[in-house]
């Protein structure tokens, strides 16, 4: 049960778009930048610092979703993220990803446990100033994202193709905004 | 030393918005519709909640930032809010901001440490469910930007007059867009 008056119908973020759309607005704009946007990673890249932090995070709904939207992405699927997973050792990456990755998990701790070797790191494989830039603000969205999917105990559904049809909206439309004609309703469950 | 190039004069999420503007516009709009926007918590209660957050998480730019504008708006001063003070038992506060700060701490540790008792005692003390909304959601805006100005090394200045400019600047305009004429390079201490 949310901890607020959401709409019964709607779930995780989506019922929090419906509830305070002048927030919505510029939160789904941010994002799309940041994960549809022009970018040196791939969408698919993106998409898997979300999921990753979210699993970090425990966030079930931003977990699932995300790791969906990710394997549905050209090259997604074959770094065989999950839900939920957070052991990045088991996965097929790039050392520039891994490296990336590293920074993200760093974050999701806190922004003073990133360190100088961690940059370097990643530097060193290749990545630029502008992806750990991206990578670091990523981050730190999902940070957001999670907190408030979770502190409001929004509604988690546990069927799989709720998070099939969702990962196939986010990625064939990116994250539209309500100005745009986007509409949280139209994430409702068959 | 900031972890990636960025404009040298520039200090905290400041030097951050000027990096990347096409994300700063969104976020900055974002955050004015929260902290500046139309509410029943008081622009005060709003930077305490970002204040109380940013001590949390041990971000000294914001938090010293964010209690100097609570301190220049009506009602704050008398809180007796200092940077990086994260007892809330010291602090003059209703019963209900107690309530909803205690909420913001809880959503600092993460989204499912929030309980429904937390929420009950918020209604209990007359807080509506947009106020407790605003709360969650402030406070996770605040984990990504504390994450966001620690986690790339930003300058943080220890001259307490840049904090008292900035507090200014904040109480006075807000948290203007790019696109309104805002400019990251405005905030550059003199």
């Amino acid at each position: 049960m949310p901890y607020i008056n959401l709409h019964p119908d709607l779930f995780g973020i989506t019922s929090l778009l419906d509830f305070r759309p002048e927030a919505a607005a510029p939160l789904c704009r941010l994002t799309q930048i940041l994960l549809r946007g022009p970018s040196t990673l791939t969408e698919a890249e993106r998409e898997l610092i979300a999921a990753h932090v979210s699993s970090l995070n425990e966030c079930i709904f931003c977990s699932t979703a995300h790791t969906e939207a990710t394997c549905l992405l050209p090259g997604g699927s074959e770094t065989g993220i999950e839900p939920m997973q957070t052991d990045l050792e088991v996965l097929h990456l790039s050392d520039k990803m891994k490296s990336l990755l590293g920074i993200a998990a760093k974050v999701q701790k806190n922004g003073n446990q990133v360190t100088q070797e961690d940059i370097g790191k990643a530097h060193l494989y290749g990545a630029t100033d502008l992806e750990i830039h991206d990578t670091v603000l990523i981050a730190s969205l999902f940070c957001l994202y999670n907190r408030y999917v979770d502190g409001l105990a929004t509604k988690t559904p546990s069927a799989p193709e709720f998070y099939t049809n969702l990962g196939k909206r986010i990625t064939a439309r990116g994250y539209l905004m309500p100005e745009d004609g986007y509409h949280a309703t139209d994430y409702k469950p068959k």
